[in-house]
């Protein structure tokens, strides 16, 4: 298949790649062009289209891998005029669920097809092709891009209409940030009685306090070690779209308040390029009574 | 062995029970007594004693399972009296660390072993005997006493000296309380966003989001089933020792503070006998903006 890639950052690059190696043809495009010659280079059936418009036109489906709500409205807004009918166009990103309900009505009048599908799992996930895959948009839709979403992940959910993809995005990152924050200030107290932390991880990380937060940033918290999986600075874009989200659904959720001040914090601590473990930084310094 | 059983509750019976199993023979006492004769009516082996006192002395092990800080010492300072050199006594209740130290040593002077030994895993793990069990005191009580966790619990580590295992379970408490949140808080959000909630927790379970509490209690959450697993009195209990254990370290934790007016709240609106997992029937009046 014809496929169009926009964006080949630490996500988008690796999922391009799945795609190429299952036999697909790629147009890729990159704001930061060096990025999309790069992954070019890699493979004949591969080339470098010199903007998303030129990417998209000439292809069966189109892919989106950019930061934020602006990039994908900006992208949208210059692929639209060489879209046609029966063209499918999806938005890995994570952005504002609102948006995405906007981009699919907007293009259905076109006729053609578009899905919000964020996903969870972050580069390790992305290279290996194990991602979790949150799907917004027509079943019609869904069905013809499952197959490809095979290719970027393991679990696949169509999670409802236009936006839905992204709005359990969103529960996803709130439950991480709260969980992470669990680890962290578990570790903290452990580390203040005295514990050995290695020894409490091994203890308390298959009971009720388990979960993948504990269990893989644990460690890193421990050793100090706050490079990055996935940034502070996109996990607090991500709080932010969740802060708006939960405000238009009546909801000011307090958990997530906190974690929009713990993470603006060690962004604040010089660590918005670190990953998002770091928080346990922040509360290093925070939570410090003397 | 003949093995004093003191505090025959929810968690207590139980484990008294399963020792009872495994061939021992118990002497139990509770403070309600209808309790303790209920289990004894259970087996030939076990007798029931008026008092602790009469419970430890002719034991070569003395269990207790009590309620909080002020129980255990209040049994200590009756059967200390009747003990006698070599007896090792074991308190699995969830107290204060600091208590713990001082009972330790105060029953060393007498030659006779301590160890604290609380658990997570609830009534569930409690009747399963799969109890994780986090122990503090000398390694050779805790290497007398490994036989009989290995009745109770699947998990069984030596944290360190008197206190570590309540140290350990505290940090275990202060993960529970905010993975709990974190489940909370994204059901409250995929509610709002108009998700099907089950299905927002199979896609986002098994990743990075993924935790105990969000798999276990977050279906009992969408069903409104506040039935007791861990009554929120006890979390709320717990998360007190969690402060003032924090307070003695030197830490001032945010998600802790917060956790405590989650569960105070839902102790306000009526929830203090339901399960922890009532904790979202008070967000869901807290966080509402309408």
């Amino acid at each position: 298949m014809e496929i169009a890639w926009i964006g080949t950052g630490i996500m988008g690059a690796p999922m391009a790649r799945n795609l190429m190696r299952a036999g697909h043809r790629l147009r890729v495009h990159n704001r930061t062009a060096k990025k999309a010659v790069a992954l070019a280079a890699e493979g004949s059936e591969v080339i470098v289209a010199a903007d998303p418009a030129a990417a998209a036109g000439g292809a069966e489906a189109v892919f989106m891998m950019v930061p934020d709500t602006p990039d994908v409205e900006s992208v949208v807004a210059r692929i639209a005029p060489a879209l046609h009918k029966d063209q499918l166009v999806i938005d890995m990103s994570t952005i504002a669920p609102a948006a995405e309900h906007a981009i699919a009505e907007r293009l259905a009048k076109a006729g053609v097809d578009y899905l919000d599908a964020p996903v969870s799992g972050g580069e390790a996930g992305a290279i290996d092709g194990t991602l979790t895959i949150m799907v917004g948009g027509a079943e019609s839709a869904y069905k013809r891009a499952f197959p490809l979403f095979e290719k970027l992940g393991r679990r696949v959910t169509h999670m409802g209409p236009p936006g839905a993809g992204q709005m359990t995005k969103l529960a996803n990152q709130v439950a991480v940030a709260l969980t992470l924050e669990a680890a962290a200030e578990a570790l903290a107290l452990a580390e203040s009685g005295g514990l050995d932390r290695a020894r409490v991880l091994e203890a308390i990380g298959a009971g009720a306090a388990g979960s993948w937060q504990l269990s893989n940033l644990g460690p890193k918290i421990i050793a100090h070690d706050w490079r990055p999986g996935f940034f502070i600075k996109l996990i607090r874009k991500d709080l932010r779209l969740v802060a708006d989200a939960a405000r238009a659904g009546g909801l000011a959720l307090p958990g997530l308040a906190l974690m929009q001040s713990m993470f603006n914090a060690a962004a604040a601590f010089g660590h918005d390029l670190d990953g998002t473990q770091a928080v346990a930084a922040a509360l290093d310094r925070l939570a410090r009574l003397k």
